[in-house]
């Protein structure tokens, strides 16, 4: 019915409204209807806190929610987690029928609320705006069906591909390339960087969106050389969290506190994206440099590249920018001009 | 006086019917008014035709042009060329005001028309519209204050600032990007190719504009290896001049004949660009290879860095475009996209 895709819409609305705040897990709306009539909304607002079903079920009485219909942007849950189960409670609040945009994403989960609320009698429909959705959640979405974050890359280069003089901190691209990038690190739950970045860049990596859970600060430093210069904004720091992969942790002995952790790791690319699988990381921004880069391209599991272009020549002294060994067509490509530069995005077509 | 904008406006709008026809001659237009009336107007229509003050005056009686004032957009000639002198005839005809936007850069010629206009005493205003008339006859200018052709270096490059795939043709820019090509090529005097591109890419070189002056093909065959290879484009295609700079004219005696010339050079860039100047040349637009990027790069005479980008990787296997020894900044850059490619036009700041 179109009164479906009307009620959905606004289950969306309510879902973005917990952006920034739900970190691991997903943004989800939901809308209580009777006699076209919303009666309740509700959103997951943190991550933690009660699910976007309970949030809105909660406000009302046993009476109202009789014979209702609940609008539900992903398939409520049928487990036990930080939360008990929401299939339970909509069963229990004697709500008539559940529409439902995206069903879950874990291989796990997927259809399980879905079969509880029909075996309960409830009329469930599915499918409802699930591309807008799946688009809300989309690293969420990858990370369950893929079991592995979206990984981008990020590079700021020159005209002819450099990235920088060498050994030396080149900003050469402009402020509203500094504002896109802050912007575009809150939605990604790490950021990677190399130990030669930060020792020569000194970055903060901090994100414009206020959330309590920033963006991680993943750094590779396989050889264990930031240990001496513990002066690093990534350590002084204290706004955002930083992990530091190296195969010597015993160098760093003084410097794990509460927002430093050091993690051991074989050196490998495929062995660290492995360790923040398993603590549920679901997406990275990789910001490089060029041999970093190189190292993620090489494991086949790149699924972005974003390329910020500033329109000048850093001519042979340049620090060249990463090149795959093969040619790279590109899908989905989305092409912007901000002010004098350029921001160039394109998928892998494996993805 | 107000008016006197709005008239020579009409003159720039005439000036510009002569595009693509005049060459090596100025675009010109001209009106004649009297009593806030237009009596006539007049451009320059072809190389070697009436100049637009003489179009303009001879559609009029003795009558009607004494007492009248005449606007155009460049300053009269006052020496006998291809045309009797300009300032003479508007002396005889009896026009009492002479509204002029540029003064001819000539720096033999600038202001001589003027002085005898004035001498003869006509009441005579300069500067009316004098950067619009200019950007009109932008090479034009440049090569009469500098004593050399404009030059514009254009590239056609990847993400990854790569030409193509080493040794064989390849098409990395979209069709709007041909298409803006073709269309650029026509507001140039010459086009340059190495004889690399010749051989790989055997283009035609054509331009979209319709004119009796199409640009010139120069090629630039220092070593000779093209007079094997009679079978290009650039000898079978007579749409356009071809001429083949290199050290060994001798071996090309087969192959010139009414519109492939050959030229004797030392093979430095220098030395074609004096004989390109000596021809009266205004412009040049240089199509590479890289090797030729390079050369004409270091001769410190590039005015201009044309580049189109497409968002592709080439990759290790790639042809390098041109690399600078020093870092560059342009200015008056133009950024400008083409569905999914980007055009990018810096000026050298030595203009």
């Amino acid at each position: 019915m179109n009164q479906d895709y009307h009620f959905m819409d606004l289950a969306i609305q309510e879902a973005i409204k917990g952006r920034y705040q739900t970190w691991q897990n997903p943004m989800v709306g939901a809308v209580i209807v009777k006699n076209r009539q919303i009666l309740a909304t509700g959103y997951h607002q943190h991550f933690g806190d009660s699910h976007a079903e309970r949030d809105a079920i909660s406000k009302l009485t046993f009476e109202q929610l009789s014979n209702s219909t609940l609008y539900v942007t992903l398939e409520p849950c049928s487990h036990y987690g930080k939360q008990p189960p929401c299939a339970d409670l909509i069963i229990k609040s004697q709500i008539k029928r559940v529409v439902i945009a995206q069903v879950d994403p874990h291989s796990l989960v997927t259809g399980k609320g879905i079969q509880k609320l029909k075996d309960a009698g409830i009329e469930v429909v599915t499918g409802i705006r699930a591309n807008a959705a799946q688009a809300l959640n989309y690293f969420y979405t990858f990370f369950y069906q893929h079991h592995r974050p979206w990984i981008s890359l990020k590079q700021a280069i020159s005209l002819d591909h450099k990235l920088g003089l060498t050994n030396q901190r080149t900003a050469i691209t402009n402020s509203k390339v500094y504002e896109k990038v802050h912007q575009e690190r809150s939605d990604y739950q790490a950021i990677i960087i190399g130990s030669n970045t930060a020792m020569i860049d000194n970055p903060s990596l901090h994100s414009s969106q206020v959330s309590d859970y920033p963006p991680i600060r993943v750094v590779l430093d396989r050889r264990g050389r930031l240990f001496k210069r513990p002066d690093l904004k990534l350590f002084t720091d204290q706004s955002q969290a930083t992990w530091i992969f190296t195969q010597h942790p015993e160098l760093f002995s003084n410097l794990h506190n509460s927002w430093v952790k050091i993690f051991q790791t074989d050196g490998t690319i495929e062995d660290v994206v492995n360790q923040l699988t398993k603590v549920g990381i679901q997406s990275l921004y990789v910001e490089g440099g060029a041999k970093i880069h190189q190292a993620f391209w090489q494991t086949g599991l790149v699924d972005e590249l974003i390329t910020y272009q500033a329109p000048v020549l850093l001519g042979k002294d340049g620090y060249d920018a990463f090149t795959p060994d093969n040619t790279v067509l590109f899908t989905d490509l989305k092409l912007k001009q901000l002010a004098n530069n350029f921001r160039i995005e394109g998928k892998l077509s494996h993805v």
